[in-house]
C-alpha cells in the first residue's frame, strides 16, 4: 500500500493529450522478453544482421581522429552533419533525386520527421489524408496536431474530390508509405503514385513519403519514389510538393535514431526551425558514425538483410498457403518486414491475440490499431524480420490450427451445438 | 542564377510556423568558425575538456558486449535504458529528491525535455510565464505550441496575482532557470524558490525547473533544487508539481543528445507518450554509454570542468572591472557559462556588436533575444566556458575600449560635436 496519493494532473495537459494513448504495439511488445512466445508482434530488425564490428569499429576511428573526435561530442548545426547529408543526397540522386545538401535534413529517425511534418503542417482541426490502414507511429506523430483524418483509398477520383471539397477544415497533408508499408507489405504502383502527385499538386496539399522500408526489396523492379515521379513532372526538386522521409533503422540500426527528410530547400528551411526548437539537433557522433557506414557498407549490409528477410518471407508465405483455413486472406509483398492477414469478418484480431498468447504462444498485432477509422477488426500484422525460419513455420502452424479451431467453433456456435462440448 | 523557381509553400505552413525564426544566436554561432574572432558568443562547452577516452572506451565496452552490443542498435522502450534512469534517480536522490525510474525518462538533451513539456502543457493561447530574460531555446520549443508570454519578475506578490487573475488565458506552466540561468549567470535564492512553489502549487500551475547549469557550481553552498524543496513541502514527489530537467550537455558531452527529466510519475507517464510520437526513444547506444561514463567518471568530470571554467569566470571579472567605463554593469555568478552585461540605455547591444566584430574581432550575444518582451536592449551575454584565459583577457581590454569609445563619441553626439571629427 502507498502512503501517499499521487496529484492528479489531468486538468493541466494540453487538449491535444487527451487523444494520446498507449500504443496496442507498444504494449505488445513488451510480450517480447518472454522466450516462450512465437513473436509476429514486433516491426523490429534481426539484431543477429547488425553490422556490430563495423559500427565498433566506426566510434572508434571516429572518436580516436583529432579532428573528428572532439567535434563528435559537441553541439553542431540542426541541419545535420554536412557529410553525411551529402552522401544522402547522392544516394537519393541514384535512386532518381537530383538534389544538393540544401534539401536533406538529418532526423532523429523518420519517426522524427513525420513529427516535425506535423509540426510544420498541421494546425487543430486540419485534416490529414491517410490510407487505412497506415503507419500507427504517423497517426501518434500526427495526432499531437490535432488533425481530423479522411481516408486516402486507391480510387483517385475519391482523393480529388476530397482535396476539392474539404468539408470544413483545410487539408493540410496527405500521408503515404508507397513501398513495402507498414502494416500490409503492400506496394503502390506507379500509375497510382502518379495520380495522387497530380491531385495533391494541383490541389497544393503537400504529401509526405515515408520511406522506410524502400531499401528492403527481395524481388522484381524497383518503384520509382513519390519524389522522383514528381522531380520530374515539376522539373527540380525546389519545385516538389513531396516530402520524403528515409531512414537507417531499418538498414543499418534503429538505436542510432538516424534519419532523413528530403524536399524542397525552402521547406527544409522551415523544418530546420523546427528541428532546433524540438532537439537542437541529432546526436553529433551517431551522424558521423552513420556517414562512415554509409560510405563503406551499406549497399553490403542491405543485400545481407534482403537476402535473409526475403527467405524468412518465404517460409511465412508459404506456410500461411499450407496452414491457413480456407477464408483467410493475406497480401503477398516483394519486401519490407510484414505480411497482412484479413480474417472472416466475424472474426476479432484482439480477441484471437488473447487465444493465440495463452493457447498457442504466439503473438501478433490486431489491424485495428492501424486504423484511424476504428475499422480493421478481423484484420492481423504479421512480422518476418525477427524470428527464424524454424520459428516462423512453428507458429505460422500454430496460429493456422488456432483459426480453424476458431472457425469451426464460430460455425458451430450459431446453430447451439460445440464441436468440443 | 538559377534555372527554376521554388515554390512559395508558406500558405501550407501551420500558423505556429509564422513565429518561428532563425535564432540570432545560431546565426552568431557561425562565427565561431572564423579563427580570428575572439568569440564570447557561444554557449557551449569547452571540447578540450571532454573526456574523449572515456567515451571512446566505454562504446567500444558497450559494442563488444555480447548483450549490451546487439541491444545498443535495436530499438528500445520510450522511458529510456533502465539502468541510467536508476543512475539518475540516484544522483537526483542524492540533492535531495527521493525518487525512482518510474519518476525519470530520458531525452534528447534538456532542449527536447522543453520541447515535450510544451506538448504536455500548451494549448494556442495559454499563458507561460517566463523570466525576462530567459533562455532562448525555452522560448523557441515553447514557440511551437503558441502560448503568450507573461513576465514573471524577481516579486512573488506579481506572480500570484497573475496566477490568480489570468488576463483571458489559462497560466499552462511556468518556467525557470534557477541555477547560474542562462543568460544571466544569477541563481535564485531559497526564499524566492519556495516563493514561487508555494503560489504554482497553490494556483495549480505546473512549474518547470531548467537545471542545464546546476552542476557548474564554482563555489558557495548548493542550493537545493525546486524539486527538492517541493518534494519536502508536499511530502512525495508523486504529489509534486515540478518538472525538472536536467542534462549531461554541460558536464559530460551535448553531442550524445541525452538528457531527463524527473517528475511525478503520472506526469511522466504522459510524457513517454509524447515521447514516443516525437522519436520513439532517445538513442539506446548513447544511453548505454552514458550509463557506463555516468557511474565511472561523473563527478571527476564535474570538478575538471568546475576547477576550468571557475578560472575562466574570474579572469573574465576581473577584467570587467579592470575593463569596463563607468555605466556598464555586470553580474557576478558562481558557476555556469555566462556572465550579463548591462549597458548605458542608451546603447544598443545589437549595434554594437556590429561594430565589435569589424572593429575589434570580438562576438557575443546581444540580449535583446532572450526577453520574451522585447526589452534588453542594452544588454549582453558574454560567455566564458570556450575562451582561453589570454583569450579572455585580451576580448575584454578590446571589448572595454569599444564601449569606452562608444560612450564618449555618445556623450558628445547630442552637442553636435565629435571627437574624431
Amino acid at each position: 500500500m502507498e502512503l501517499y496519493s499521487a496529484i492528479d494532473w489531468s486538468h493541466a495537459f494540453a487538449p491535444r493529450m487527451e487523444r494520446m494513448r498507449a500504443s496496442e504495439i507498444r504494449e505488445l511488445l513488451k510480450l517480447l522478453a518472454r522466450p516462450e512466445i512465437i513473436s509476429f508482434a514486433g516491426g523490429i530488425p534481426d539484431p543477429a544482421l547488425f553490422p556490430i564490428d563495423a559500427v565498433r569499429r566506426a566510434y572508434d576511428l571516429v572518436l580516436a581522429d583529432r579532428e573528428l573526435g572532439p567535434a563528435s561530442l559537441q553541439y553542431s548545426i540542426s541541419e545535420g552533419y554536412e557529410p553525411l547529408r551529402l552522401w544522402i543526397s547522392q544516394y537519393m540522386a541514384r535512386r532518381g533525386v537530383t538534389c544538393g545538401t540544401e534539401n536533406i535534413i538529418i532526423t532523429a529517425g523518420s519517426q522524427q520527421g513525420l513529427d516535425l511534418l506535423g509540426k510544420l503542417f498541421l494546425a487543430a482541426g486540419d485534416i490529414a489524408l491517410v490510407s487505412a490502414p497506415t503507419y500507427l507511429g504517423a497517426l501518434q506523430a500526427f495526432g499531437a496536431y490535432e488533425p481530423r483524418y479522411l481516408i486516402l483509398t486507391p480510387e483517385s477520383s475519391q482523393a480529388r474530390t476530397i482535396c476539392q471539397e474539404t468539408a470544413g477544415g483545410r487539408v493540410a497533408l496527405a500521408y503515404v508509405v508507397p513501398d513495402f508499408a507498414n502494416p500490409t507489405g503492400e506496394t503502390m504502383g506507379e500509375a497510382a503514385r502518379r495520380g495522387l502527385l497530380g491531385i495533391t499538386a494541383e490541389a497544393g496539399v503537400p504529401l509526405i513519403e515515408d520511406a522506410a522500408y524502400e531499401a528492403l526489396r527481395f524481388e522484381g523492379v524497383p518503384q520509382r519514389s513519390c519524389l522522383a515521379l514528381d522531380v520530374e513532372r515539376c522539373g527540380h526538386i525546389d519545385r516538389s510538393h513531396v516530402l520524403y522521409c528515409g531512414t537507417f533503422s531499418k538498414t543499418i540500426s534503429p538505436g542510432l535514431r538516424v534519419g532523413w527528410i528530403c524536399a524542397a530547400r525552402n521547406l527544409i528551411h522551415k523544418l530546420v526551425l523546427a528541428k532546433q526548437a524540438a532537439d537542437l539537433h541529432s546526436a553529433t557522433l551517431n551522424q558521423m558514425v552513420l556517414h562512415r557506414l554509409a560510405t563503406s557498407i551499406y549497399d553490403d549490409q542491405v543485400a545481407k538483410i534482403v537476402k535473409v528477410y526475403g527467405a524468412r518471407r518465404d517460409v511465412m508465405f508459404d506456410a500461411l498457403v499450407r496452414q491457413m483455413p480456407d477464408g483467410v486472406s493475406w497480401t503477398e509483398p516483394m519486401g519490407g518486414m510484414f505480411i497482412w492477414v484479413t480474417l472472416p469478418v466475424h472474426l476479432d484480431g484482439a480477441e484471437l491475440l488473447t487465444a493465440s498468447i495463452r493457447e498457442e504462444g504466439v503473438a501478433f498485432v490486431p489491424g485495428r490499431a492501424f486504423f484511424a477509422d476504428g475499422n480493421g477488426c478481423n484484420t492481423l500484422r504479421l512480422n518476418y524480420s525477427l524470428q527464424s525460419e524454424a520459428g516462423i513455420e512453428e507458429g505460422i502452424g500454430r496460429l493456422g490450427r488456432l483459426i480453424t479451431r476458431k472457425l469451426t467453433g464460430a460455425m458451430w456456435r450459431p446453430r447451439g451445438h460445440s464441436r468440443l462440448g
